[in-house]
């Protein structure tokens, strides 16, 4: 299939029964919550004040880059000042706020001495810390609780404060930095949103026009640009979601003063209020709490992160959506917000309703024209089957290069598992806590991602400017309830070698579960080897051919581009066009079954080769791999089916329902037919055409098979005549 | 270190301070219970039944073997026939009593026509089922149901069921199956519940003397006799908690019948309380909800399989201690008995209490004189630091190889794991769900645990009945808050090598969590070679030797007793007498730091190779390996340290502190000594004798440590001088 729509608005969503899911039962328990509270919350924070209040305070002179013990004692430093600002205003009592006072103050002494940091960064260097970015997140924090406490002070050490640490502060990071505060970019937001809470908290307008509209006030630059083009219309951040909630910390904060003290800009309705919708997809890419890791991920990261809890609070504050409470119940945590009180209130008055989790596409780029992020949910229950397709552009330097690669969730778990960064946040024996050389040398390669490899080559090489030209081109999507589908091709990521994927979450009644189609189609004149690597989470059960893992040695797979990570660990032929693997993940069998050129190996890996630092995981994936001279087609069932139940000990249904997969063509149009071992037969038939009054008929086996439109769900015969 | 005590009792349990634990907080949320109810579960009951009570009823004629149609269908029949009988009893619809009256006489139509099943196995076949152990618990469920049913029988009907079936049953699992009644084991304890459930079901007191007495009511065999010989005097099973669940259920089932009608026979007194001290033993051998998978066990199976949540029911009933209710919640599950409706209306109402989860050493053996399993626990919360020493006795053909052998758990999670069983119970595709070949060759051999293994043999080379005619001999187990300790030893596991295990759980202010010291000793004259693995769960974090996996190839690291199934990974030496090896499991760290022989190696292992199929699980271990011509001693200390926080961004002590681990010896007193990097240093001593009022020293770097009694924790400084 040749993807014809390349005009198609990549956000364009076409609902031909109804965009909504059935949900028969809400997924979420919202009555019975049990957590922490907000007062929980602010009793801890209480006890913690507590103790550093009769401590004197330390302020030492900047020496040490990040994670070194100055680093962290100014961050810890205004933490300390953020969180007396607010006990005070949450308390009144003044004892939070002469500390915070006392620890400006001690501030303010100090900071006009200070000049750029030693261990000063070449680029954007801070005074305080390595980097202005830190400074900035200093600044967010203590303009904040200057403005609580401010009424306690006496005018002598307003003056002295506002001065000698707050507008010099400001200036250093707005007129003194100009590169980071006019750069449209997550630390121009972070500057920005600093200087601008600062002029609110003393009152100097000058500082909240240069933050919203540039240094120069021309709007060519400032917090609004930003909120301009670091989303997407959808919502959707460059980098992907990891990034997203770090990028939305100051978004939300600042925008929320700015709501407060300007209310006539209507910020949160701007670009068709941009600010929730942000929020909002924050939420949608995650999946048992954990965002989805794509591109460089710590993949613990989820939803429970400070920046979401702030971002969720400042949601409901504005919306009251209820949904927001089932998200603020799965985070756990409040902070000492007025916003946050209220959740943790609402959500004690039992007023949480389920999330609306949606099956959506999440256009990529300034214009929601560079790729998409394409989520498949099987309903709206945050634990059923889940397929995120990497439909995206490059996503910058964090970017990896896997073009239309595939996550797959199900039953709250990974089974297609993305490997995201090779790091170890923090953790100072692994390379001090950054990105490992593993990151870039294997977890951004294309084989350690569910996508297509041609030739053992990364997608562009592994050249991430040329990655950051070229997105995939989208082609529709839909969701009709029983059938939700998304399609991409990209002709840029290969030389001669064009390839797109079509991947659908597919209800029918032959199967005990909605099953997943993926048909990975790729196109060229020319000889190539085709793998197609499945990342697989669990043991291998049975396949449909003979299994012989090599018994007494073990070699890498490769020698380059992540390929020499991986131990090649068994390798085995398909059997006649058909691969069929069943593995065990928990309770649950899952079997890919997949149509295949003939004479197509099946080579089992494992990561480990080559990492004499034990520095990655251990994970299994298979390839599926061919040498082709004019493309090659892989068409694969992916079904989740039984129940391994050693508690109450029972197994049912440890086989696989699909005794077929064929994959038809007529021209550019496609038909996935699957037969199931009791004879029921499913087909899919998939177009490049968006057309939706288009007729389309591919011969199988014989009989034609005909529809209209970009795609048409056959069901089985059993489910036509049935209720649904 | 030889054990000087043999004659110490078992059991003996010194307290020195108070055997108690200290427990702040309670560690399970006990009044917010929002999991099912009895309610629910008999809603779900009725609506099964339900859809069952309209269809006719299917007996098929016996033909296949476990698992198979007709043995399945008969199962089924058998749990509908027991759950409409108890929703008879429950409900007083009369729907249920005709159910399963109507069921029963068809099978009163068709039992006494059938000769022994076709599949028959050679040992104990049945005539419904291959064997008659599941004949047995046919008749255990349906003789319950005509309890409850048969007022509502007619004459005719009565004498049909009771001749035709119950009895036919009945007498051909007693005088028709005498080897399997009369023995003592758990499927005469099947048989024998049975056989008496049906005699107080019909009112006839031949069975049920038979039942407790064994055929010729001598007391010789029978249900009596099973209670005496199948427990040990603390209510230990030989086989392990995995089997000990499977052998609760009908002797509970029984028992609970015994009393309400003979309550003069006082059964859950005898034996000073045996069953009340089996169900107990059983919870206190779960960690995270799941047993410790000690031998033949598939680590899936917990506390919520049906055998305990009947059990913890009864004990309930009987007892009325609240700490049941808190394992109920954890089970989530209930059965449709009055005990278990009561259980869950005493949740619902706020009555649950944290279990007393103990540090408790239960003998094995039907005197308790066979080894003991010692379970040490840092503190009552579940899911604090949890050892288990292997210190039983070898436990039949389902025993593996492994005295003295450690599990290690932590933050709900294992650390240091045991393999368990190599089996998917019930999956078709792996060798019919039986045990694989894989679990002797690997599972069941030394090197699969956490024990010491000379010369790449495992223990009694192999064979079980060696094992079984030769106990570790027990040293004292000792529990005083913050020195929980036990020791044992073993001269028959090896033809010339002696060895023993002193493991201690320690509390003290150097550290900020509790450690575990760990001290093997092997005694010998000639030259060997001692292996000592950790089969660790994480990923290394950093060791104090140079890191080196091989890179581009892997072989076995032997070809026998299970070590050909280990990939050798890396192979280091230990520096200067010192291992240490940190590794990171989700938020914590640990390290093993250890006190080796010089040229000491420490060789990293994975599981996988000479496995074609994929049976086993890739787990990694590393294991410390000297040879010495006079015995060997590896003195470790287990170190759960710091926090590893990706949601916060933040990282804690991710360094042991840990800078030396020294081991001095005075004849049969030990020292081992710990030094922390700022300069603490805790000691432990250990003596081989159980007097408690006998003095000891040891000279430790020109210092004399002198204590009295079999142990002694030498607190660091600070900690002596500070308040505990």
């Amino acid at each position: 299939m040749r993807i014809l729509t390349t005009l198609l608005a990549a956000t364009a969503i076409i609902c031909v029964a109804s965009c909504g899911d059935k949900v028969s039962a809400p997924a979420m328990q919202s009555s019975t919550y049990s957590g922490p509270t907000f007062e929980s919350t602010l009793a801890s924070a209480k006890a913690r004040l507590q103790a550093q209040m009769d401590a004197p305070a330390v302020i030492p002179v900047p020496k040490d880059p990040g994670g070194g013990y100055t680093h962290e004692k100014h961050k810890a430093n205004s933490t300390l000042i953020y969180e007396a600002g607010q006990l005070y205003k949450l308390t009144g009592e003044k004892q939070y706020a002469d500390f915070a006072g006392k620890l400006l103050l001690a501030y303010a002494d100090v900071y006009p001495q200070w000049p750029l940091h030693p261990a000063k960064k070449e680029q954007s260097p801070g005074r305080m810390f390595w980097q202005n970015l830190n400074e900035s997140m200093f600044l967010l924090n203590v303009s904040q609780s200057y403005a609580a406490i401010k009424d306690t002070l006496t005018q002598e050490q307003r003056d002295k404060i506002e001065t000698d640490l707050l507008r010099d502060m400001a200036d250093f990071l707005s007129d003194g930095s100009p590169e980071t505060f006019n750069k449209v970019h997550n630390h121009g937001t972070w500057a920005t949103a600093a200087v601008g809470l600062t002029g609110y908290a003393i009152g100097d307008d000058e500082y909240v026009q240069q933050a919203l509209l540039g240094l120069d006030k021309s709007g060519d630059a400032g917090f609004l640009k930003q909120m301009d083009k670091l989303f997407s219309p959808d919502g959707y951040y460059n980098e992907g979601p990891y990034y997203q909630r770090f990028a939305m910390m100051p978004f939300v904060i600042f925008a929320q003063e700015v709501e407060r003290n300007n209310p006539e800009l209507e910020i949160f309705e701007k670009r068709d209020a941009i600010l929730m919708k942000a929020i909002d997809a924050t939420i949608q890419q995650n999946y048992g709490g954990l965002f989805f890791p794509i591109n460089d991920a710590i993949k613990d990261k989820g939803i429970a992160t400070r920046e979401l809890v702030h971002g969720v609070a400042i949601a409901y504050e504005l919306t009251g959506d209820k949904g927001l409470l089932s998200v603020a119940q799965e985070q756990g945590r409040f902070m000492l917000t007025p916003e946050s009180r209220k959740v943790s209130e609402d959500i004690s008055a039992g007023k949480s309703e389920p999330f609306d989790y949606k099956t959506i596409r999440f256009g990529d780029g300034e214009d929601g024209t560079e790729g998409a992020l394409d989520v498949l949910r099987a309903s709206k229950d945050p634990q059923d089957l889940v397929v995120v397709a990497k439909n995206t552009s490059q996503g910058l330097g964090h970017g990896h290069f896997d073009k239309m690669g595939l996550l797959i969730y199900d039953q709250g778990k990974e089974i297609l598992r993305d490997y995201g960064a090779a790091r170890f946040l923090n953790v100072e024996a692994k390379y001090g806590g950054h990105y490992l050389f593993e990151n870039n040398a294997y977890a951004k390669q294309t084989v350690a991602h569910n996508a297509l490899v041609v030739d053992e080559t990364s997608h562009f090489n592994g050249d991430v400017n040329v990655g950051n030209q070229n997105a995939p081109i989208l082609g529709t999507f839909w969701d009709d309830g029983d059938l939700k589908i998304t399609t991409a091709s990209i002709e840029t990521a290969y030389d001669d070698v064009a390839f797109d994927r079509t991947v659908a979450i597919i209800k029918d009644q032959a199967f005990e579960n909605p099953i997943i189609v993926d048909l990975v189609e790729a196109h060229s004149e020319t000889p190539h080897q085709y793998d197609l690597p499945f990342h697989y989470n669990g043991q291998i059960i049975e396949t449909n051919f003979k299994l012989a893992a090599y018994k007494n040695m073990r070699a890498p797979l490769g020698n380059k581009n992540g390929y020499e990570y991986l131990w090649k660990v068994a390798d085995s032929k398909a059997v006649d066009g058909l691969s069929q693997v069943t593995f065990l993940l928990d309770t649950r069998f899952y079997t890919i079954t997949s149509s295949v050129p003939q004479n197509t190996d099946v080579i089992f890996t494992e990561v480990g080769a080559n990492d004499p630092n034990f520095n990655l995981r251990r994970e299994p994936a298979f390839i599926l791999r061919s040498r082709k001279s004019d493309g090659v087609s892989y068409a694969s069932v992916f079904e989740p089916h039984g129940e391994y139940n050693p508690t109450v000990e029972f197994t049912l249904e440890s086989h696989s329902r699909v005794k077929s997969v064929k994959h038809y063509e007529n021209g550019g149009d496609e038909l996935i037919v699957i037969e199931t071992k009791s004879g029921e037969v499913v087909a899919l038939g998939v177009s490049g055409d968006a057309d939706e009054a288009k007729p389309h008929s591919v011969s199988a086996n014989g009989k034609d098979m005909t529809w209209t439109g970009p795609y048409h769900l056959f069901h089985s015969v059993a489910h036509t005549a049935g209720a649904k």
